[in-house]
């Protein structure tokens, strides 16, 4: 079944459910445009989540979805609050949607774990998900092993039942095209909507986006097994030198509440910027629905 | 001008210059089959590469090219030797090749360096080269920090007036043809040439090709600012090891000679396996005619 038919949305083109991000008026607006707009849930609790899906009603009546990362203490709660609310789509990184897979079906919830190998995409296939998205390690935020071209090659050629959307290192259209042509059912982007005038995130966070070229993130906490894109700025280099030495508490002592000082208070060297490579291909801000319209030419 | 015309070839296909493992039977059965073949002269003392290059022409009367790692010690001699053999194509990497352009170019030789980031694409284009081949971090060997895709777009944002060839997880050819989708005006491969029946590699190596998913190397050596991608093997453990622990002498140390180690021994856990991420999608040897003919179908 088409992505789209699936979601009844008008371009299978998701918008990554990036923490702290992915709020309200971005998600709606990427809804509001033919989209799947996605509400980071990370991080928030249980009634945050319920007022946050609240908001995106309020300001669209299309489909949208929540992320929400399954080691998460109120996990169970979360996803309470995803079926009374009615959310038509998941999207689920952190661990596997096992143990929640059921309800969520039985409430009429599309599931589409995130993940980062084609092995892991099999698995989720079998259990019974709706698709998966297959993320490369191009990414910004949480990040795998595996690059974008390798990992949707190695996944389309094991998964055949469901739609298999890329994410990773996407910034223009050519490129989304071109992963359209490799077999990809749809798209995920976080950095470009991040520069778009609907990002409820400081000016600081939108110009580093711009002002980034691909040689401007850093891979940081592999060590520590959870691997992030960060862009480099001074923290990003302070937590390479505390991996560096091995001083796990050190580096999660530097990365305590530093998202928020990047979305909310725009510190240019002590806020933690989550943008992929792609930022070395995204040069302008634009509103939503033109990103929306720029890359629906090329996955109609 | 088309990259086929500019270097009288058939199809837009490079083979990787690997050390040790890109010699005549390989390079000849490429150039044959009417791609690029290209001897891998890193390691090689100028008499050797003089050798080699003849063992080319004996087999193939098409063109060719040689792989030069421009910081060895003896470059100089390594170029002269490519001069006076009259060898088409010249591929750089390690280091400017802009001491050797002009002595190059007046010679005939075309010159394509291997770059890892869009701005060192535009120094090239910028320093008279006649193209550039990006090579995501994906690839197997020694790496950079950008994967495929973004690093191919944002190159070609930049890159107006030169070719540009695309290395890096292209294992099928459905991702040759996203790339040229993209604008590649043709790809490098060096994996899926290992995976072949002319490459000079112990039956190790090649089984270890086959055998490999998308998961199966590690990035090792970043730390000491020579980044590779191998095959997670025992060597590759203890590389990591010793790179964790800042220990640059005993890795390198560990790492001598374990390369021919595997390409001629085929020792499974003491040699040095350098694969990329696309072994996740290559199933099967196969002779270099083939390939050839599997690849040039889409990139025709």
């Amino acid at each position: 079944m088409d992505i789209c038919d699936l979601l009844g949305i008008e371009y299978p083109i998701f918008q990554g459910g990036m923490a702290h991000v992915a709020k309200a008026p971005l998600v709606a607006a990427v809804s509001e445009a033919g989209g799947l707009g996605i509400i980071g849930g990370a991080g928030m609790k249980p009634e945050e989540l319920r007022e946050e899906i609240r908001k995106v009603k309020r300001l669209t009546s299309k489909p949208f979805g929540v992320n929400l990362m399954l080691l998460m203490g109120y996990i169970e709660d979360q996803i309470k609050v995803v079926i009374e609310e009615g959310v038509p789509v998941v999207t689920t990184g952190a661990g596997s949607p096992a143990p929640f897979l059921k309800e969520l079906k039985e409430h009429g919830v599309k599931v589409f774990p995130l993940v980062g190998s084609a092995s892991l995409a099999v698995r989720m296939e079998r259990m019974g998900v709706d698709g998966v998205v297959v993320e490369g390690k191009e990414s910004g935020g949480h990040i795998g092993h595996v690059s974008t071209l390798p990992l949707l090659t190695a996944t389309l050629q094991k998964i055949k039942k469901v739609p298999v959307i890329v994410a990773g290192g996407i910034g223009v259209p050519e490129a989304a095209q071109a992963m359209k042509v490799l077999g990809a059912a749809g798209i995920q982007m976080g950095t470009r909507f991040v520069a778009s005038e609907e990002a409820p995130v400081s000016d600081t966070y939108r110009e580093i986006v711009l002002k980034a070229n691909e040689r401007s993130t850093v891979e940081v906490g592999y060590r520590f097994r959870h691997g992030m894109r960060l862009y480099k700025n001074a923290l990003a280099r302070k937590l390479l030198d505390a991996e560096m030495k091995g001083d796990e508490k050190l580096f999660e002592q530097l990365a305590r509440g530093t998202l928020r000082r990047a979305v909310e208070d725009g510190d240019p060297d002590g806020g933690m910027y989550m943008i992929g490579q792609s930022a070395g291909s995204i040069w302008d801000i634009k509103p939503v629905a033109e990103i929306i319209k720029d890359f629906a030419k090329v996955l109609k």
